[in-house]
């Protein structure tokens, strides 16, 4: 399958929960990391801060094991699809994306439809 | 909130179902993007092969009405969730992620953990 790798060689990777589909967190993946990855079936990832491959959980043993490695229509960007053995984020919770931004408000249903 | 803007000024934004959880698509907001997205409750991205603002399923239809959008731990990434009108894809697809990378073997079940 075509993946177009960006300028550094490296591609956005989604982290869902295999059961729940939860978005747990976003991280980078070279050819290596996915290589890896496929090959182990646990996530590699590339970190662009320390500049070096990264095994998600060698420190805190919370190891993804992935299920399934999907690609997007444009082969920009990847979906691993896991169960994670602890909380995904490096803070202890369980999805990275824990914070909102402010300024939309849900309370008052969806905007531009009917409330259903 | 922080938010760690890239070299080229964009953050990738993975767009998630408000009501099913499922992954959708991934594109990339600049802080324009962002903010008409907040502003008006409709997903905004930027395209980084045209080079411009795209208001998405301004084309289509298939706009995204958001309910909210999230940021991670590191604050270099969004979570755009959202009620999409139509296919999010522009296959039309519901969702971008619908090929699967061969090479793991999800009938084999987890690896390296006990089958449930």
């Amino acid at each position: 399958m075509e993946l177009s790798w960006d300028e550094r060689g490296l591609l956005p990777a989604v982290v869902a929960d295999a059961d729940t589909g939860a978005v747990l967190m976003l991280a980078w993946m070279n050819r290596e990391a996915l290589a890896l990855t496929v090959e182990t079936g646990e996530a590699h990832f590339y970190s662009r801060s320390r500049g070096r491959l990264w095994r998600k959980g060698e420190t805190s043993g919370n190891l993804l094991d992935v299920r399934e490695v999907r690609v997007d229509c444009d082969g920009d960007a990847l979906l691993v699809v896991a169960r994670p053995r602890g909380p995904a984020c490096h803070t202890g919770k369980p999805s990275c994306f824990y914070r909102t931004l402010p300024g939309l408000a849900e309370d008052e249903g969806p905007r531009g439809a009917p409330a259903a």
